[in-house]
């Protein structure tokens, strides 16, 4: 009998415990979940005996230490800032630890003591960062053993609707935090291309973007992630021209987007004098310059200082979100960012007839036999529904299979890992075909 | 006998020494001068028998606390990060404290001790801050006594060249330190207009700007500080519907130095890989979208980016600057703001021969007995040389002439203040007037 401890059981964790549930009878696992609301979870589990639901609060140590010494394997989907006082505590009591999230310095920093305690700390094994990086190693080993030269990587990755959802002018919605959403991009996008470095700032970077046409799903638009460069080493890639990470919106979105940017809307460094007593309008007000010339209403002098056309798709987004509108926002001592936050939950939160979608694509260009050839491997998941998300299978699944194989004995490696040996993405790739998380790939000479 | 300790003898502190040592013997002072370099000052003061310069490091605690023992008045030009080291060891010590650099949070805390020492900490009593408080509320009082209700304020300062060393295409040297020229503006311009606040992000704060007429002297435009609205309180405006502080420059400058902003090359966050191997040209390209269209210059690509037409003022004054050639960067480890320091101080460095200028616009609105009426007050000081700057009269002799009052007994204040009341600004701008810092004010109907 091995116990697994689950930390953090929001929205996106409800296929990870379905899959726990699901097989831990056959695996011989004790399976306990907590977190600062579990009504719900001890509903679920309360005819399982292999099953418990309590309420956890990372921040008491006690019980952290106590619930840890218990475990075989800690799975953390805490906030990321909690992931480091997790990983302490198992890597002091010798546990297993899984998350989805970003390898940290300070996670790092326990690399030689989790050597020492053969434990692993097992880091970004969800969707992005998860399986991004499996999919794209199984590809880039393929190459590399046929002696192939790689030229150029780039990769996107969104959490978009699915079609039959998509029914707004920004064919977007809320599927994971919506803080993230508007804080994303902030800092500086960095890239190489033809072995140039590439620096983008954020005020340019929803104007920088690539074209991408999905088959069956038609156009979308990519934007550089911050960091492109530090995965050269983690894929073993150090001397590639060309790498760009970056995230997926439908066609028209980063346009749009691009005036929040310009106007100042997603700073969320001040607040706001009196933003208790604002409206939405009187917010946009806020960041125009005074009128002049002839632009009079607010939507003119806006088009008119951003240079955009008053009949533009972009205005009818705009105007969509009742951004000009004499709404109260209602939130005291608020950034802007927090504003605008408000204002776009109110238009994007998922329907509960709504269903996500995520698109994942890698693009490759390589040198083999003296051709210049493309590949490209591509990721369409469904959610089923609000519960059963594409986010929530895709984060889900692979912490759970990665967990699976752990306890299996399966992963031979210690220390800080994140899953790009075919020791770990093999079976997780593999398995997750079974559940219709499959790459399709194309691979062709490369048009000139 | 009074013995005041000069710390910091750096290039703006030449006229403030020579005003303490043409006053010495009158007012029967004993003047230390302490600095990390002083070879330059011992010749000045070799044979002056109530002046001493000696190698001060304001890191060695055991020397501040034995000099600032010594002395009645301590003045510090030091880099305002020290201020505070200074000031706690002045507050300790029962020490007064001149300065010419803003109050910080830090520096505020001081206010309790500093008054129970019966000391005063006198901040921002140079150029700006200092002169434009001193001479803002010499208008303020004066029209508050009248009755008069203000309307708006907006003040603008710059340090520029004098027309007669004012031959590039930028109308701009650097006459105070570059680092801070190149960093100035980041984060949000706060300021109000008409009873609303209003935000103007870096990326936008160099197209917004306000046009000003001097005459004599032709065209200039400011841009907004970051900080306009805390000095409502400061100057007892609360309810000023209209207030702006901001940064003066020659007509022209700022819609170039927006490239700059665009292209992201103020960047201090972080730094650029392989920046010892760059060129001014691939610099500039690392910031440059793929070509694309018909453009294929690096000037053309550049143009089409932030749409400005190539033969321009703006791709002028950038060629001027030598950035499209292959000059080597021949830094190492440098953000983009260190590249553009580096590569605007070959052409921004003040010639021998070259004169500095400062010039300060207030411009005040108020109505009085029904009329709608403005004043503007203007300031303009040229440079006499490289040493005796206009930079180094204005700063210099305002902290020298607070020096002489408080020595004097005729401060009454303690705690940690600035040059905001009657008793401070009164006998400061008079004497000011003595050395041609001078003022011209015309007030007339508001112009509708």
């Amino acid at each position: 009998m091995k116990t697994i401890l689950l930390l953090g059981a929001g929205r996106s964790a409800s296929v990870l415990i379905n899959y726990l549930l699901q097989h831990a009878v056959q695996e011989q696992w004790q399976v306990r979940i907590g977190d600062t609301v579990v009504g719900h979870l001890q509903e679920l589990v309360k005819h399982l005996p292999f099953a418990q639901a309590f309420v956890f609060d990372v921040q008491h140590a006690a019980q952290l230490s106590e619930e840890t010494g218990k475990a075989d394997l800690v799975i953390s989907l805490l906030p990321a800032a909690f992931h480091i006082v997790v990983a302490r505590e198992c890597v002091k009591q010798g546990r297993h630890l899984i998350t989805a999230s970003y390898v940290t310095p300070e996670l790092k920093a326990l690399e030689q003591e989790a050597q020492q305690k053969q434990v692993i700390i097992l880091m970004e094994c969800g969707l992005d960062p998860g399986i991004d990086h499996m999919s794209a190693m199984a590809v880039v080993h393929r190459l590399q053993a046929l002696g192939a030269k790689l030229l150029s990587f780039k990769s996107y990755t969104g959490g978009l609707l699915a079609p039959e959802s998509d029914k707004n002018p920004w064919h977007y919605k809320f599927t994971w935090n919506p803080r993230n959403v508007v804080l994303a991009g902030q800092g500086t996008a960095k890239y190489i291309r033809n072995g140039a470095y590439k620096y983008i700032p954020y005020h340019h970077l929803f104007t920088r973007t690539d074209q991408l046409f999905i088959e069956d799903y038609g156009e979308f638009e990519g934007y550089a992630n911050r960091d492109s460069l530090s995965y050269r080493d983690v894929y073993g890639l150090h001397m590639i021209p060309t790498m760009l990470r970056g995230t997926l919106r439908r066609k028209g979105f980063c346009e749009a987007w691009h005036v929040f940017v310009q106007l100042g809307l997603t700073d969320d460094s001040y607040l706001l004098e009196g933003s208790g007593s604002m409206t939405y309008r009187s917010y946009v007000e806020a960041f125009l310059p005074p009128a002049s010339g002839a632009a009079q209403t607010i939507q003119q002098r806006l088009a008119q200082y951003l240079e955009i056309e008053e009949a533009s798709d972009i205005m009818h987004k705009l105007a969509w979100l009742n951004l000009f509108e004499e709404i109260p926002v209602a939130l005291a001592s608020a950034t802007p960012a927090q504003v605008l936050e408000k204002v776009l939950k109110e238009k994007w939160t998922l329907a509960p007839t709504d269903k996500d979608m995520i698109v994942m694509q890698h693009l490759f260009e390589y040198e083999w036999k003296g051709e210049h050839r493309e590949l490209t491997a591509t990721l369409v998941v469904p959610g089923d529904d609000t519960v059963q998300t594409a986010m929530a299978k895709t984060v889900g699944l692979p912490v759970g299979i990665l967990a699976k194989l752990l306890l299996q004995g399966r992963v031979k490696q210690h220390g800080v890992v994140i899953p790009v040996s075919p020791e770990l993405y093999e079976p997780v790739l593999a398995e997750l075909k079974s559940y219709g998380i499959n790459f399709k790939e194309r691979d062709r000479l490369k048009e000139v």
